[in-house]
Formats: C-alpha cells, sequence, structure tokens
C-alpha cells in the first residue's frame, strides 16, 4: 500500500485497544463506565479487570490480593530495591526512581515466577496428553530441567531456608481449592514438585514466593508471562517506599557502599598512552 | 575518615532502612511478619503501611482506593501508554515496558497532582497563617499563580469538557468529611479554587483527575511527592495491560505512524559532505 | 561465611573493577592517566579502550568509526527515537529521554546485530573444525535457521530494497582486508550469506545496516553481545538530537498521533458494573 | 478541528523533523547522504552534525572531543554505574544496563554541567548588558548563589583536591581560544570564578570535570541542556564498559553489598497485625 492511499481511520486503528474507550467526557474500561469502577470496584479487582477483561469473582480477587501483598519488598540488598534507592538521590522523580526498580526485574531477577509458571504448565499439559500419573509427570519434567543443567524455577532460596511467605500463600490456595474457586490441578503439581526436590536430599529445596505465586496466578488462569507482569505490580510498592524513605533522608548521589570506600581494583598497572608500557 | 577506619557496621548503616526487617526465615514490614499481612490485609491497606509506616483505618484505606482505581488508565493516546506498548514490541521484558511508561510521568505528564498538592498545601498554609477568608487565600494564590504565567494544575481538561472521575471522586470524599475519616480543609480549597476560575469565564475550568486525586490525597496527608507516587502506582495497572495487549498482538517493532506513513521532512535540501553545498 | 567475618576488604571487592582506578587526583583508565587520554586519544580510541582493555591501532579505529557513524538515525518511525521525543514532552531531563529510547532497543529492535554476529561466529566456528568448504557451511547453517522457522538476522530491509549503508561499509572493510588489519573471514561469511539469499529468489535479500556492522565488528573482534552495546551507543546520537529537537519545539506531552484524532476500540460494549451487562 | 477534518498530511506532519530524511534506498542526515558521512566524518563531528545541523570545523570537533574522553567514567562508586552493573546481572540486556544507568544522570548526578553552562550565560549575559568588569560580573553572580544557599555548580570535589581532568581540558580550550578557534570569553568566566572561590579560604575549590567541560560546551556555542546530552553521551562509554564487565563475570542478581551482609534496620519492633502492637 503507498502512503497516498493511507486513509485517517487507518491511522487511529493503529492503536485500536479493547481496554479503554475514550471520548470527551466518557471513560470506559473493558466497557465499564469510569464512574461506576471508582464507586463499586476495589483496586484489585481493576488489576484482574485491565489485564483480563472481566471482572473476577471476589473470592477471586481475594485470592489474587494474598498473592499481591506477599511480594512487595524484600530489602534493599534487592539490586532492584537499591537502583531505585539510589536514584532517588540523583535528582529525578519518583516516577524515574520506580522506573529503574521496575527496569530491572528482568528474565534473572524477576522472571522466576514466570519461568515457574512455565514449568507448571508444561507439566499440566503432560498431564492433559497421557494418562501418567502426576509423580511420573513431574519427576520427567524435572529430569528435562536437571539435564539442561538449570535450577527448577520458584523452589529454593539462597537465603531463608524456608520461605515465611510460602506456607500462608499455600493455605489461602487450599481454601480457594475447598471452596471450589479454583481447580487444584496447579496447586497438586507444585506440591509434587517440592516433594520430589526434597527427596534424598540433606536440604530440602521448598517453594519460594516465586513459586507460591506462581501456583496461584496459574490456578487463577493468568498467561505465565502476566506472572512477571503481577510481580512488577506487587514489587512497585516496595520499590516506591525504599525511594521515598531515600529522598526523604536527603542523601545526594549515594552510591552501593559509604565514602570514603573505593571499589578495588585489579586492572592494568599504570602505563604511558605514548609508549603503550 | 580514612577507608581503614570504616566498620562493617558502617556498611550495613549505609543501606539501614525502616521499612523492612529481613533476616532468615523473617520478613517484616514496618514491623508485621508478612505471614499476617498476607492473611489480613489488603493490596490497598499494603500500599498505605508501606509509605506510611501504620496501617490505615479501613475508611481511610476506601478512600484512597478510590483515587487508584480512578487514575488507572486514558488510553494510547497518552505518551506513557503509547511508549509502553511500543517497547512491548521491541524485545523487552513487560518490566521494562512498564518502566518505559512509568518513565515517561515526568512533572508535565504525571507531576500535575503533585503541583496540585503543593498549592493545596500552600494555600492551606496562609489559611493557618492568618484569620483570612478561605475565598481571599485562594484568590490571592491564584493571582500569584497567574502573574508567573502558569496553569493552576489540576484543573481543566483539554479534552474533557468536565472529567467524568470529578463527581464520583468528590462523592466519596464528602462521604468520608461526613463519617469523620478526614478533615474538610483540601476539599474546601479545591471546590473554592473551581469556584473562582469559573467565574467570569464562558467556558469553566473544572478540576480534573489530577485535582481530585490531589485533594483526596492530601486530606489523606500524603506529602505532594507521593501524589505522584501513587499516580505512578494506579497508571502502571494501565500501562500494563496496555503493553500486554500489544504483546499478545505479536506485532514487531511498532512505531508511532502505521507503515508505509513516512515522518514529515523539514530540514536541509541534500548538499554534499565534501562542498558543503 | 558470617556477617562478623566479613572484612571492609571483602566489601571493595565486591565492586572491584579492572576498569577504572581512581584515588584522590588519580584517575586512570585502563591503566592510561586520564589526562594522557584527554590529550592524545580519539573519543572513538576511548570507546574501544574501554571495551576491549587495550588501545586500537588507528586503522582499527577507523574501521570502528564507520561503522557507529554509519547507524546513528534512522528517523522518527523507529520506536526508540519516536518514545524519546515524546519523553522529552513529558517534562523529564534529556537524560531520561535517551534512557526512554535506549531502554527500547530490546532484541527485536536492537538485536540483530549481535544476533547476525553470533551466526557468523557460528558459521566461523564450523569452518574451524571442519575442511568443508565455505558455501557448504554457509548453507547448513542457513538451513538450520530456516527449519527453526527464523529470519536471517542482519539481512533484509522492510523499507530500503538495498540498504545504502551497505556499500560504503563494505568498501571500507574491503580497504581494512587488504590493508592487513582485519582478517577476511567474517566479510567472506557475510557476502556469501548474501549471495546464497539472493539465489532463486524474484527478491534479493541483501545484506541491511545491522549485517554490515555485525561483519565489521566480527572482524574487528568483538564479542556479539557488544554487537548490540555499540549499536546503542551509536543510536543514542539519533535519540537524543531527536529529543532534543522536540524539546526545543516546545511541545507538551505529545502523543503518538495528532490531537483530536483518537485511538480506534474495538473492545466490549458499554455495560453496568452492577449487573455486568 | 474535529477527526473528520484530519488529513494524512497532518499526521506525518505531527512527527516533522530537520534531522533525518528517509526515504526508500535513501538515508540523509541533516541534508547529507549517509554514504558521504561514513566514508567522510568522524564520530564526533556525526555528534555536532546531529545536534547542531551543520558539520563542525576540525578544531572545533577535536576540542568537543577532548570534553568527550573526559568525562567517560569515575569508577563504580557512581550510583549511575554501580545500577548499570547491578541491572547487568538481572536478566536484561546490554541496552536496559545502558539505560539503567543514563536514567540516573538526573538533575543532582548529571546536571552539574547543564547548571554551570546557565551560570556561566548568565554572567556573559551581564558582561553584555553592562560595561561592568569582568570581576564585578563574577562577584555578582557568586553572591546570589550564596544568597540562595547554593553551591556553585561545577567547582569543587568531594573526592579530589584538584582535579586531573581540569588542566588538561583549560590547556586544549587554551590553544583553541589562541588560534581563533572560540571566543575567550566563557573560559575568562570560567577561570575568574575559580579565583574568586579561591580567595580568603583554607582550601580552593577549583574547576572541577563538569565546570570544564561546561566551559568547553559553552565556548562552542552548545545550549546548557545540550551539556547534558553531551555528559550523558559520553558517560554512556563507561556505563556500557562496566555493564558488560559485569555481564562476562557471570554474577548474577548482584545487590550494593557482599551478601551475607544485610541492610541494617532502624523501624518499628515487631508487632501484630490484629492488635497494632
Amino acid at each position: 500500500m503507498s502512503t497516498q492511499d493511507m486513509t485517517i481511520d487507518q491511522v487511529t486503528q493503529w492503536w485500536s485497544t479493547a481496554i479503554s474507550d475514550i471520548s470527551p467526557g466518557v471513560i470506559r474500561l473493558r466497557g465499564y463506565p469510569i464512574q461506576q469502577l471508582i464507586q463499586h470496584v476495589s483496586f484489585t479487582d481493576t488489576i484482574w479487570l485491565m489485564l483480563r477483561g472481566e471482572l473476577p469473582d471476589p473470592r477471586q480477587s481475594a485470592l489474587l490480593e494474598r498473592a499481591l501483598v506477599a511480594a512487595v519488598d524484600h530489602g534493599p540488598q534487592a539490586p532492584s530495591i537499591a537502583a531505585a534507592r539510589m536514584a532517588a538521590t540523583c535528582g529525578v522523580g519518583l516516577n524515574s526512581a520506580v522506573a529503574t526498580g521496575v527496569g530491572l526485574l528482568g528474565d534473572v531477577h524477576g522472571g522466576a515466577g514466570q519461568q515457574c509458571m512455565q514449568v507448571l504448565t508444561d507439566i499440566r499439559d503432560r498431564l492433559e496428553r497421557s494418562a501418567a500419573p502426576l509423580a511420573d509427570a513431574v519427576a520427567e519434567a524435572l529430569a528435562e530441567i536437571r539435564a539442561a543443567g538449570r535450577y527448577v524455577p520458584g523452589f529454593g532460596h539462597r537465603f531463608h531456608p524456608r520461605d515465611p511467605r510460602r506456607d500462608p500463600l499455600m493455605d489461602a490456595l487450599t481454601d480457594a481449592v475447598k471452596n471450589g474457586i479454583v481447580d487444584a490441578t496447579f496447586q497438586d503439581i507444585g506440591l509434587e514438585i517440592e516433594r520430589q526436590l526434597a527427596t534424598g536430599r540433606p536440604r530440602p529445596v521448598p517453594m519460594n514466593i516465586d513459586g507460591a505465586t506462581a501456583i496461584i496466578y496459574s490456578s487463577l488462569g493468568f498467561a505465565p508471562e502476566l506472572g512477571r507482569g503481577l510481580f512488577v505490580l506487587s514489587r512497585s510498592i516496595g520499590i516506591l517506599a525504599h525511594a521515598w524513605e531515600e529522598k526523604e533522608g536527603g542523601r545526594r548521589i549515594k552510591g552501593p557502599i559509604p565514602p570514603p570506600l573505593l571499589a578495588a581494583y585489579h586492572g592494568a598497572a599504570m602505563r604511558d598512552v605514548t609508549t603503550g608500557r
């Protein structure tokens, strides 16, 4: 198609969305007037509505809320939090400090939940394809992960022998299963992974926050990639709180270690540009 | 102090925080064990706790929630949303797409609420300093803003003749005032600003979403800078939803206008490097 | 190791680097005093020194410079440029506008050069492992890429029938090969890929800017991942220039399409929160 | 204007630029064919061309190059570098690591050069408005800055008693003045500021890198805001080099201090959600 044939309609179609319907005096999200949403709907409901297109059942929303609360913060040792705190001392707005922290929630720092959801989905698919019992499907998947030299995402923690967020999240999920809010499949898979990872080891490798939230998000029907998205929304709270604490403190240009400490140096000895030696 | 005199304690103090208390097996936020927060506390409560240090009264939390829901999205014409959607087509994680959008909520695109809170606070301070009636304090402040050639942040909208989010937010605030949850001061100031801006003009300049949320956040005791922070948390929902919609759509390297359209060019005519002509 | 056993030395080692040696009154980069670098060394030499650890031969530096110049800009249709221009209207510093644009140079928008370098390296490794002729090694690699349903990165352009940057870059590389500055291997591989991609097609799929710079960066010994890094440095020039042009223009909150155009909407029809219909 | 009246021409005008003229087979920057730029023009010349619209005199370009080389890096204590290194361990592309670092070059961490250029311009304007001698115009400006409780940007360094980059930059500028490349005005102003800041103090407050580059960029005719832009381009080299060093090192999720160190905690003691105590 040539430029001459383009219409204004094609330009507005280029940005077409099924999320927000905006015109003068009108804002509707997923079809619902914003006035009604403000009056009747919780923040967590709104998250669900925006990402999924429909309002959740209140008990689905309650389960989602447990997972969102669980992951808001894990302290300034995390690079995302540390970077946001440093940003807050560099003369940028709080939005830039939050963007800095969120930007660090990449595949390694923020992706374990998403990767765990992919493993859970893969095992669920194996179960659906064959009549194999759960234990076999899990064993098969774990063997493949180990053969590839990888860790099982969502299990084990370098710091917590047992992640304190695991039990309350699994308890909430168990209730939801009992009440018929969600199916037990993903919890069963997750618990079987945990069981098998504990077998024959001196130290178990229990489910961590990424694993527990992955099981909940999968049970609630979220796509794996949205696992990362939900973690981003949750951890943004901690990032903002830490950036704000640092900003209120008033320090300027905060580096990673206190002055007068200096990074060590292990490179080339002093040399001369003109001689190269 | 020299490097030799530094202690490990000074290093861990450099990152000291009053937000999160982390040790093996333990996560406490603002003193509360994470297990309890997961079980008992809503996502909005958690936002309040993390930013303010104390849990809110449920009715304070309900009012905060109205404001957070109101600002989640205003469609892909907004540069923050458009940039996040484009980012989602460039081969980065959803976290980077969200960071892109949040990064654009700067002083001009995301700062009106914060600036309105500063105006509200300034007028509140005038009222506290003198016995002047509300109308005079507001008139004085507006005159100063106009004299500086600036707009009154939080009022007027280039698009909505009347912002559909204004009324439900003011209604919720009126209820909260009636129920003694918050003081009426900031609402009174905001409504007086709106009244004065409407006087003697062909077209009123009614309160917009930034003004309405600014009044609520100020009434709830948030610092102006956190007005931007809360807007960031709220708008992150829309940014994520739009980035995800675009990612699911599967387009790659989406530019601002559809191909084969090309940006116009109004610069130097073709010339030769060797001759400069 | 427990916290009590940590030493200050271990803290400064945590940030140890072989790049910059800083102490009061002293700045040395890769061992060279900054005074000397300022006096004797070009900006492109400095890029090489910082990334590779040694100063380049002037003719290596000249070849690198050709590639850096070639990729500085391709106009505001590119999402990275468009996003940076929008950022510049949102009330953030020029650094944030540049960060926005650079952040969009992800695997899809900024990664083709890096991916092409990986293909080139893979074919070079095949040649080193076996006595197979070049044409066979290339054919084998291309067959694998096609079998995986992927495109060959660095070849073909949706816009330019023949990328105007290809010939001057290949000419510069040919000179460098003739003068013994670099080995011909990667150029031979690249030209053979181009030849095979042109065979038996109605329309050839010629080398594009990503392919041409990938061949040069590989010939100069850069790691594939630095291909993306060098592209980032180069494109930052265009990102900054466009952000600055937009900032000088003075527009505020620039969206992707001009007002009063609105994004189209294809979602749910208006419905009621209380009834769901 | 209503949507119906918009034309495609207005859409392409929305993105109109004077920088890049792109059409199939054609790329011209500021009017010059990209083929010619690749063959004839240095990277530093290209930076000038893109930002200023015209090619520089080779001696202007040489002076700009000195300043660009001088500011590439100051080690991992800088929050921009530390944040980029941490980002590189979080599973994001090198472009995201660079964006993280650049994002931190805000008003406080990256803005001193820009602010110094504003001071220099302000003093130049005073000189042009009146017949006052240089010393008086400088004294007046410094008095105003001190009265506002601010520091003079570009002078003094918390770390270097004398910034090793000062002398080679001032020497290069002196040569350029002698050769008639630039006017002496901004250097005279800068040196007079330095002289007055040294008077009557136990410790002088000599020009630092931000001051020295600000004088050069102002002498070359760059706008103050581009001072930040040029610093961003320069420091991007160090940011990329450090991010790459960290990525090659292979560490994952690098925090600001080495494990098992934990941030100190100074907040509320453990308490109970249900009782608040």
